[in-house]
């Protein structure tokens, strides 16, 4: 292959990863990833729960960049019923937060208020049990408030900002739309929008269904 | 008291009456009742799980009329899971129907079908236990569709019709627009919209809660 032929092939790649990455067509169409229950660990508590010095294994990377499922699990102990085998998902937080379904809280018996991820304050206690150990923690547990992850340059894109809250337009014969759904802007993001369980089945969405970002 | 005493009481409790069944404000709100999961039975299938000639014990009327829920549950079998003590409602129906939502068929092992009540052609078979026997139904299962049942004078003052398809907006940090909602319409009915927990949850919706009918 001579250096002309290899420089058209250069071109023709380097346009094509452009153009898909500004395409962004002509609605703001964001993938939803639906997220089972699960735990964020402080170090501390993941050295009670597995002992010292413990450190997370990796089992699956998940699409936001640097986070994993971790092969490791706890068991969950709420005030009138309990789950085995939560999740971990890495790496460690600076506070441990369980993160369920409304349905989940019924279980559990405690009612989970809808937060942002790592707004704790004045949420419902929980005990989590490991292979080495128990916590107790006074507060942590949450139905996390709907949100996107999204790139700076789909925002630009599509005239949406950090902390913006949009409705998401989604599903067939159970289409829905979410209100107050919450943009979080950042450089380390890849476009994607979480949903709880409960609200997965109430529109029938499956994992990578696709949702369209409405104003307002 | 005299006649005329009494024909003023007869004429303030009529025309109370009369404002109260026509003035619906002005925006079509319609009160949520959230359904759990729950069987109707057939005569014959009731008689099956319970004995010959066994007739169903009220527990407590539901909203719509003549429909009640019975002090009787039954244990209900999926290839994967099931679940005890699943209330059974009266009276008995044509036909044997299991309504349930999409995370109870996670846990039962099978995928409930969006249907609206009765249509159960094609649906998954589901496995009934009662204290005198078992019944095997080759079909029956649903997810319900989500549905307001509706009294006629109500239809007319906002100009909606039997079968048509309206969306309700509902909630509040958690609001939802549920799409695809059919009316249905009978002077037999209270005016109530039926969702189950999985949508409820989404919305963090209680029962008794208020959401308003936005056309289309």
């Amino acid at each position: 292959m001579m250096i002309g032929d290899n420089q058209a092939l250069v071109e023709k790649i380097v346009s094509e990863i452009v153009k898909r990455l500004q395409s962004y067509g002509e609605e703001p169409m964001v993938p939803i990833g639906v997220s089972n229950r699960h735990v964020h660990l402080s170090k501390e508590d993941l050295e009670i729960l597995f002992g010292t010095g413990y450190e997370l294994t990796k089992m699956k990377d998940l699409k936001q960049p640097g986070q994993y499922a971790a092969q490791e699990t706890v068991t969950v102990i709420g005030p009138k019923g309990r789950f085995e085998s939560v999740r971990i998902l890495g790496p460690v937080r600076k506070e441990t937060q369980l993160e369920v379904s409304i349905s989940d809280g019924f279980v559990l018996g405690l009612k989970a208020p809808v937060r942002e991820s790592g707004k704790t304050q004045d949420t419902p206690g929980i005990i989590l049990k490991g292979p080495k150990g128990t916590v107790e923690k006074d507060y942590g547990v949450i139905a996390a408030l709907r949100h996107i992850h999204m790139p700076p340059d789909y925002a630009a894109h599509f005239g949406l900002k950090d902390k913006e809250m949009v409705s998401v337009e989604v599903g067939g014969l159970r289409k829905v739309v979410f209100h107050n759904v919450l943009i979080r802007v950042s450089d380390q993001y890849v476009l994607e929008m979480h949903l709880d369980i409960d609200e997965a089945n109430a529109g029938e969405i499956r994992n990578e269904a696709l949702g369209k970002i409405v104003k307002g």
